[in-house]
């Protein structure tokens, strides 16, 4: 194999595929990031054994071949390589070494081969899609908040995508909670995805997709199996194992009949939020929102260090209530709301409050009370 | 105890005092800021017993008096609370409670007695002189690298700030070294510092000293005694023991018969330094430097993961030689070259080497070779 590479090229080819790459590895291979050269491109391939990135690049390729290089070690030479610098990757196939060239820079990578490299079978996808890429970035970033780290209960711990229906016909909804809240975001249905499985999407999928969400109106294609998803832009491809479990019944946590409605400006209430909880040195931070005409009094007593009291201007015409809440879940709730006011929807101060931003209902939040 | 005070000039005060306070504390108090209210200033103090920092600021007094609560909770809240806030401090000297309230925002902070508070007893200072701020900048921000972090050689974990003799007379001199690595920066003697003792300036002391230098051309005044030393802004002051031990002889490590001199772009080896060095995985990583006639050639040979090598244009014109360092060791000194090019002076493989900026001698390194 021999090729020269754009510095530029190969850093973002490179990063995308490393990021997989886990840290410690008790299978040496799974350090190594595959590299394979053929025609006008590069392919850059790594994997966890449960999540595969491949990525494409344009290079000169003068000799095709393949071969497995430590992903991470690669990642920071090309990385500290000047700007602009055209790199040379080659190996001669018998020495065990790739050799990396960029102007008086020389390094030798011990490699090790790529028979060993271990690629995700292919599998029959039930669904083949498209989606814009702002539509997946929504569904995911308001969603991934509420996803559980509790291993025992695995089924919880990623995003729950499925087609489900909404006020105005099907959605393509992704729903995640940790028991303690639940976030469920609705997108229109794209075409071809009715018949689209329910797939739990791994927390750690999440965040690599996100990576690859960046640029902003692009075309996602997305395939679903019963176990394995599938995104794909021109040039990378990310396919993941997707956790095998069933997701709970998560329409009974909704509460249906919330009438007490408190409409409030969001940052507003997130920065009085986070301000009162400041006396509190606990790690679950209690605050009590007490309600009374159009007015808010959020409060934290913390009897070994202090109190705090804040008033807030909001719209609420019903009876007084008292009720409580982690003040780091009204925080993370709060701060999903980018548009418009936040919509507080309560019941008692025993039972599950609902927030949606303003009259949008294709984002709906659940956070369940604490007593203080 | 009652005053109010902008919420800028609140936080700056209470940010520089409570960054002395320890974050674990078996002494309660020792978390306490000591709050002191009198005329038309506010004085915040904290320690941890061996700094003291005193901060005044201005403020309304509309009852004199003083108190002590948790530093990092009055941070926390002062740095939440909206800017241009008009901030109210109040206790009625019973409760045994501060209010601190601004707008709508109300806080309650749990006080412990303002007798309990340990004020640093006052010394007799041997020697008090100014300095302007960037000159001490240059004292402790080229030296700080050096300091040992070896508990159980403590003498060596300071920066030894004293008086010495350079090429044109009487210096200001400070030294650290944690045995592998010496850094020596001089700087004119200020007037009134000639009988001032040598003393060991604790590594968390030249932390903090480096928040007061930040403004830039302010004159500092400096007291020093036997047992410790004082930095004083007309608003801060900073007060430290000083380490309780004799500084090695460092006379004796700086290499006088040098004479291999190298001369190369700093910024330019340094990126070398670094790019050649990602192929190691080894904590010390051991980089080659193996001249000849004006070229410099670093390398690395790390069996289980690969090599590296890099060629840089030098001036140098004395006889081959190889000779190898810690990379990182190398890095720290190379990014203390601001002005010039690194001159190094070599004598053989076995012997430390000397460094410096340019002809300019009031800074000068020492590091050990390693073998490679």
């Amino acid at each position: 194999m021999k090729l020269s590479i754009e510095r530029g090229t190969l850093l973002k080819a490179v990063s995308q595929a490393q990021s997989v790459v886990e840290r410690r590895n008790t299978i040496p291979i799974l350090a190594n990031v595959l590299i394979e050269a053929e025609g006008d491109t590069v392919n850059f391939r790594a994997t966890d054994l449960d999540i595969e990135v491949s990525d494409k690049a344009p290079a000169q390729v003068e000799r095709p071949g393949a071969t497995t290089v430590s992903a991470v070690t690669l990642h920071e030479i090309v990385r500290k390589l000047p700007d602009g610098a055209l790199v040379t990757l080659a190996d001669d196939g018998t020495s065990g070494r790739l050799t990396v060239e960029a102007g008086r820079s020389n390094f030798n990578l011990a490699t090790l081969p790529k028979e060993d490299f271990p690629v995700m079978a292919s599998s029959e996808y039930a669904s083949n899609f498209s989606a814009k890429a702002p539509v997946l970035r929504r569904l995911f970033d308001k969603s991934k908040f509420a996803i559980s780290t509790e291993e025992t209960r695995y089924y919880l711990n990623g995003v729950y995508m499925h087609v489900s229906t909404g006020e105005d016909g099907q959605v393509l909804r992704c729903v995640a909670t940790d028991g303690h809240r639940l976030a469920r975001i609705d997108a229109d249905l794209p075409a071809g995805a009715e018949e689209m499985p329910g797939v739990i999407v791994p927390r750690k999928t999440v965040g690599e997709l996100r990576k690859l969400l960046d640029d902003d109106d692009m075309m996602i294609a997305v395939s679903v199996s019963e176990t394995k998803i599938r995104f794909a832009t021109p040039n990378i491809t990310l396919t993941s194992k997707v956790i095998d479990g069933t997701f709970p019944d998560y329409t009974r946590v909704i509460p249906q009949g919330n009438t007490r409605k408190m409409e409030v400006d969001a940052a507003e209430f997130a920065k009085a939020v986070d301000r009162v909880a400041t006396v509190s040195s606990e790690r679950s931070r209690a605050v009590k929102l007490s309600l009374d005409e159009d007015r808010l009094i959020l409060s934290v007593n913390a009897p070994d260090s202090g109190a705090a009291e804040e008033e807030l201007a909001v719209a609420y015409g019903d009876e007084r209530l008292e009720i409580g809440f982690n003040a780091k879940y009204l925080l993370e709730i709060a701060s999903q709301v980018d548009r418009e006011n936040a919509v507080f929807l309560f019941n008692s101060a025993g039972d599950p409050t609902l927030m949606r931003e303003g009259n949008d209902l294709s984002a709906v939040y659940v956070v369940m009370p604490m007593r203080v």
